[in-house]
């Protein structure tokens, strides 16, 4: 990630608007902060609160010009659509049922859009907005910010070596604590289903980890059976899922997500078996994969450690030992995404490398998956297919 | 374990006899490697082969007179039961098919009986044997050898201590590699079902990783939707299992097996989560015991930590950060039968904390979970009942 | 650091100008990312390269203005102190003999100073510098980056609120496997030890060592007995040393730093332990604090998890369970220093939790503990005061 | 370790007295389970206490004859060398000023010995009594229990397979909590010099450190810096010892033990570096050793994992991923020394991978390395020679 490739295919920054992400959001910090480390992007453009004194507020305490801080998200797309030094890219991290309408509009007036996951809320929203994106050839790029991960990419670059063998076993659990207790979280919009999708674990963090499962075997999810529901008493929305797994392939697959694990953090981990090794992988230790060969020590593989392959190389910024996080791996979507924005309009053939960032078609079949496991939930755990 | 209880009730070791084990059985080892560690069993008795010739031989190998190594399991319990210093404990270390007609014989004799697992290899075997123990009143020890960690002791205690609060939410997984390559594994017996049982991997490891479950939570499965199968092309007999799991408590669980993961070693797994915190164990590392309260830090319990519990306490037999292993563990399960038989014997109240080694209850619930995943996994995945 | 307080109090950012890190420079890069993570810093001027067209072009490259891309420190200086608009901060990370004579031309223009560490090849620049940060008033901040870990910070917190009790006993090392191999690495100047310094192992790693033990006890080194030389045959710069020490407050400790140690990564560990209890820190895994008090069980401290102390709260960006790596750890320092260079440029008092970063202070003792050491070792291992 | 060595050369076990570790003792019931686990031994004789009433009580307890319960050790020695059927091993287990007068006495009988560490207090009596074993030609084998861990003796096979290249670097360090706190610790005696020795922290767990070291590297320590002396206040034994090291081939090498880091449990570690990788071992997780080669991924071993080197196969009873811990270490040492025992008693050569357990050689090693130590702290860390 070291040489700048915006700057050498246009001489400059891609001009950014954000939409969402407020005072008091984590994610919204999150985004930019990844928009800013590896130096792609100029913030030009922000709709923070939808009260325009709050909005002008919030956008000038992270940077942005008074009269670039909009009142709406569809306020800033039409302005910033007009003016000659426009913003070029739209970052989305609005609750989860504005994302279409704002990517929709984006796409519209041929901006590249970065948007938060899940894609939509709704299956039919999710495929007319991939529809969309296919007929503009515009960048989408949706931040299922854990592909982002050097391990995790060096993992898919294993996989795809052939390092595993053909994959026959697969886990995926992603396990948090955040509402263990009763009683709604830190974000109201989320208990809400009109606002935070029909599942809201599934929403939240199932697709992260369906994506990562695909991201890393290549393989789809054939068919699911499932149970989606509520573990902490009085609780309407979703807090738990299990399912059990076909992949595309035939391989056989485990699944599991909660957020109401009471004190565990962010337990994000992968196990995937093939016929000559198998690999684990854990988010809350991101730098370590662990590779267990089949017949050979098990390995412990490193960020541009011994055996690195150029997918992870390439999402890493520093010499092996020297742990990058959470941040580094947000941003190298953002990265990725830029470069493939600025080939596109330099008219430039993208580096490959650059392309392994999660699309609307990553997204719509995240919003299949979630659609899938929920209806196999009600038909008691009916093996359906996606 | 330090003081010697048999010793003390008995004024002498109790006297066992082994079927099964024979040269280069490691199961064989280990289980007498557990009877001696603390000191509660003299070995008087052995039918370790079906040819007389090398049944003595094997016998004299280990220590027993010469005519006290018998051709057949049943010569055996006919000679020992009829010699006034017979063995009065037999461990049966046999295929699985044969444990049912081992352990009747040995209870109609009034002999206890220490037995592998699984139990038996048809449920109606297993209901037999549990009725007829049940009716007996002899000790029936089944050896489910994991729950006899001081974590996992711990772990039970804790929950029975309520420290977790009510259980909500469990995750078990059994994952080893040793049947990875196509083809038959080390030992030939187990590829037939008639000898191995109707799923070789539920009967091996399933039964294990659900008895855990049983054990640390104190609940029973309820309901259970499976696949059982093969992921290892060509092969006939299961490596394979996922399930979801309805709870007697109404808390849900995720259950994953297999001896078809690549280079992975003897990863017994356990979550276990309720409304006042997380706990998590692994066999590969059994001296630790993850505990993860609701709002506190993070814990790690060792044996004979502080915090440390009477069953686990039990199970330990030396001061903190000195690893005990499986053999430890094993000869727990010995050692608390040993107690339990002892009293028994002289008539008085076994401590109570010697009564947590698995027994023919235990095993029947084994052998019904096999049962109900196999037919959930014919019933395409439907939630079946116990 | 999620509130800009330099937006608050300046009304932008501070302007920053970087001498060294030009192309290639693993440092370079790191410290830019580091200055934009938080977003208090506008890069306004470069000297990355004496040849003026290289430094142009690499100036460009990363974003400067042609007509601010100088060919040496000293223009640099010059122009710039010059300018209405000029840099306010230098950031100073060119080899190690240099160092002094930027800073002090920085200081004597009034410019507040980021320095790479060491300081000072030498103890009598070192306490020149010293004396001209104090006589200005100016920040200095020494980029020991370690010291920006939350966890670390964490470990400090603890110490200073009296967790750990009277610390008693600490171990520090260092340990890399860069100069495993005979030869000269990556960076010629290096082995050059009027360029690289009196001692290569001391200078690179064992001040970081040195520091994050100081920072983390509150003490002073007070006497040291070392041996530092050559494991690798055939070399003439030290890749090793080894030391005991007596702390100020009579604690004794163990220290042990190598870059020859062949395989390793980045292993910088410390262990410190009081009446109260013990803490261990590992910068391979930098997101955790193990806490093991006196008589209670184990912890695992965690960034943001239950029981962190403002101090390490501060120093994250996120909520528990998403990793921050050596980059956050790094842009804390910088956030750090804008703040307390801001609150001085707008006359006011800077958060007392903004006042940890390593400045000159902690500068002279790490070249004075060099000093110790090598003195040290050249009288064969005899006890030496600082 | 599966076939029984010494009834195949003797056709009986081994007849085995123990002198000392009365009820309490903790390391008295360790050593009789060493000895019973693998069923080389038969216990016929014991001196457990000085009281004849007590001793009988404890004997029987323990399941010894009444007549051969000895009121001491030199009572037991004295019986049991007239005795047809009397003990041929004895294995003591006093506190250490009485472990020479013991096994001299043993010696002189022809008995073969097994005795706690360290060997003696004084440097003389190690001396005399390494030269009576050498003599005699008789069996002595020091419990350095820590050397019998499987993956201790694969990383000695390592090194000496040369899988480490030449040795450059060494670290060991064992760091215990037991005496954290003010006051004399659980034996009193230990904390009376005349029978503790002259540094308990050294006799207790710094010879084990030093003989670990000695043991992987094959290499002794030729000069000594140390430091030795209590960190708790008001000790008057010593609770803590530093030391750098010279080794006989030139490496380097730091030491570091303790026993009053609060909260710690029993850490002994050690790290060993060479040209071609370097290993790291820790005693709370016996089963992994790490291994990183140079210019490959990092490696971790398991016992009986692939790439298991034969001294370390012999020392495990089990398939991978089943974990033995402190108990099948220390029978490790008690079955090789039973199987050279038998060897000789049958005028056999012993199999030469039984061959390394400790002896009376590194026993006197070890108070040598003691003396050098404590010299050179009194002399202010000058380096001094073994």
């Amino acid at each position: 990630m070291s040489d700048n490739t915006v700057f050498k295919l246009l001489g400059r920054r891609l001009r950014l608007a954000v939409i969402g992400g407020g005072p008091g959001s984590f994610i919204g910090a999150m985004h930019r902060q990844a928009a800013r480390l590896d130096d792609r992007y100029e913030l030009v453009a922000a709709a923070l609160s939808s009260d325009p004194e709050r909005s002008r507020a919030a956008g000038q305490g992270i940077g942005v010009a008074q009269d670039r801080c909009y009142p709406s998200g569809q306020a800033l797309i039409d302005a910033e659509a007009q003016r000659p030094d426009g913003a070029e890219v739209v970052a989305i991290m609005t609750p989860n049922d504005s994302h279409y309408s704002f990517a929709m509009q984006a796409l519209e007036r041929g901006l590249d859009v970065i948007c938060d996951k899940p894609m939509t809320n709704t299956l039919q929203e999710a495929e007319a907005l991939h529809a969309r994106v296919q007929a503009t050839g515009l960048v989408f790029c949706l931040t299922h910010n854990y592909t982002g991960y050097p391990m995790v990419r060096q993992a898919k670059a294993m996989v795809m070596d052939g390092q595993l063998g053909e994959i026959r076993l697969v886990q995926v659990e992603y396990v948090q604590g955040g509402r263990a207790k009763a009683g709604p979280g830190r974000r109201a919009w989320k208990e809400d289903p009109a606002r935070g999708g029909p599942s809201l674990v599934m929403g939240d963090i199932g697709t992260h980890a369906h994506n990562l499962l695909r991201f890393i075997t290549g393989l789809e999810v054939a068919q699911v059976a499932a149970e989606v529901g509520s573990i902490v008493p009085d609780r309407v929305t979703h807090d738990y899922a299990g399912a059990m797994l076909r992949m595309s392939n035939g391989a056989r697959g485990s699944f599991w997500v909660t957020q109401a694990a009471a004190g565990v953090e962010n337990g994000l981990r992968i196990r995937v078996s093939g016929s000559l090794g198998s690999i684990e992988w854990h988010q809350e230790h991101p730098q370590v994969l662990q590779f267990k060969p089949l017949d050979a020590p098990a390995q412990v593989r490193t960020p541009n450690g011994p055996g690195t392959l150029p997918l992870a190389a390439r999402a890493s910024r520093i010499v092996a030992g020297h742990p990058e996080g959470f941040h580094e791996a947000f941003a190298n979507l953002y990265t990725d995404a830029a470069d493939a924005i600025a080939a596109r309009r330099a008219c430039q053939t993208a580096d490959p490398l650059s392309l392994y960032f999660p699309n609307a078609t990553d997204g719509l079949q995240g919003i299949r998956f979630v659609a899938a496991a929920v209806a196999s939930s009600q038909q008691q755990g009916a093996w359906t297919a996606l």
